[in-house]
């Protein structure tokens, strides 16, 4: 299958580089100097085991040059999704599926103004990977990844389910799959987006009273936001999940809470901005929601010399 | 006068110390060792210029010891007060004026269950001081102090405020201090809280769209009860005087501020709790507040070792 693949970040790299195993895959990324290095020596893979791979898809910062794909896989930032999708919206043919798996709810609607329906592919992924260096990353997170359409069984993209099976990813289709990113979104737009706030291990927002009264809020709020989207979320079955989840990790650090340490932009635009932007469309309120969206992004705006 | 002052803090020690000139003033403190330090060696005010002056009023960790009091002057955190009035409470005869000068609304409501309308001195001031040690201040701010009763025009503590005067802070007598004491808490539940929550100097929250938003919504929910409490502000005036207010003094910080830096526990129950229960008792949503007063214990949780 010929990928592009837009994004080579941590989970960029993990994707690009086990896809091209058995397809012929091209990274496009913004840093020229970096996308030689990667079509020079390659992409280091390390296994959790400590076991390393590489592997060479293409890589080039000029999507340009590049003619026609079957599939082109976003996995940029939420915020440069739209300069990636304009980026190569040359290699968008009738026939090409246009795939996301980035974090946060509601990518859909820019996808589908750069391709039909038909050709959109939404998913989540319980993969994870994070950077070592400029060109390789470790392998730190195995799991499901499922794939499935805006509406619909999603049948149409079982060719590139196979093709992630194939490559390592253990895959699956699901006509639930926009319900089962607001399944994700439960815990990264509460108790991930405090722990990072509050930069403390993720266990914290259970023990903290004020802590879990927060998240339980923030809780609150998707599960009626997700209900007005057509997923009914029980409340109080999802509190407790996450309570497990948290109690079972307590020492467990979230990404946002490593965008915040360092001074970087989290994805906290895309993870309660998904709600907050829904919340607004369906008429629900998500003021909890509005007010961590706005410290988050305050907290942001401190910059990396803090 | 004789003079009972509860909780020698940076605050306490500076009136204390002051009062001490023309009045029998007595310390009460929680920390034996320090109380005796105090009445041996006295308290040290060290004025912005530099100079110095020590004074000597009595100081004990005992009130038990003591009898009668003509003025009961409330200085603790007010988590504390309760206890520290029950400490007290043999002092105050029906012609003892008890008084808060504490921040934050309300404190009247549990000084009327020890003493009557009569006899409760409310307060604000403007007058600032920092601690170099246990039993030495910098006097930090200068500014009025404002006195009144809880309703009418607090003419009977007009000895009260000369007793100040006369001992070098600016005081006068209020029928609006309730009124002042929203006025002042305007800025200390908008933007110091902010700035403490956010580790930067209050500038950043004008500065900073995201925090000023923020802001925003704290403000205006102040302003929604205090109006139901009889006092209304006008939203626009009350953000644009803060904004001028940020503005000028871009790179002070807050005890808010401070006391998150040290993982302390901080004054925003009183602050933005004052707020909360106001909107409660009186039916007016502060969501905003109960947000931030939730965030903030959260972090207050995490203790000096993070």
């Amino acid at each position: 299958m010929k990928i592009v693949l837009v994004g080579p970040g941590a989970m960029g790299l993990l994707f690009g580089g086990y896809l091209s195993r058995k397809n012929d895959v091209t990274l496009v990324g913004r840093d020229a100097d970096r996308m030689n290095r990667i079509e020079r020596e390659g992409v280091r893979i390390r296994e959790a085991d400590g076991r390393e791979e590489i592997f060479h898809p293409h890589a080039t910062a000029d999507p340009g040059e590049l003619k026609g794909a079957e599939l082109v896989l976003l996995f940029v930032k939420a915020k440069d999704s739209k300069a990636a999708l304009e980026s190569v919206r040359h290699l968008l043919g009738p026939g090409t599926f246009l795939m996301t798996l980035q974090n946060g709810a509601g990518h859909e609607k820019l996808l589908l103004q750069f391709a039909s329906k038909e050709q959109v592919i939404i998913g989540t992924t319980n993969q994870g990977s994070y950077k070592l260096d400029g060109t390789s990353v470790c392998h730190s997170g195995l799991g499901d990844t499922t794939l499935g359409a805006v509406s619909g069984s999603g049948e149409a993209f079982a060719p590139v389910a196979e093709t992630f099976r194939e490559c390592g990813f253990p895959c699956s289709l699901s006509g639930q799959v926009r319900g089962m990113i607001w399944n994700k979104l439960m815990i990264n737009a509460s108790s991930s987006v405090l722990s990072g706030i509050l930069q403390m291990p993720q266990g914290y927002v259970v023990e903290n009273e004020a802590a879990w009264n927060l998240a339980r809020k923030l809780i609150r709020e998707i599960c009626a936001v997700a209900a007005a989207e057509g997923y009914p979320f029980a409340e109080e079955e999802q509190t407790e999940r996450i309570k497990k989840h948290l109690e079972n990790a307590p020492g467990g650090y979230t990404s946002v809470y490593a965008d915040l340490k360092a001074g970087r932009i989290t994805e906290v635009s895309a993870i309660n901005g998904a709600v907050v932007e829904a919340g607004r469309r369906l008429g629900v309120p998500v003021p909890t929601h509005e007010l961590i969206l706005d410290m988050v992004r305050a907290m942001e705006g401190r910059g990396s010399g803090d």
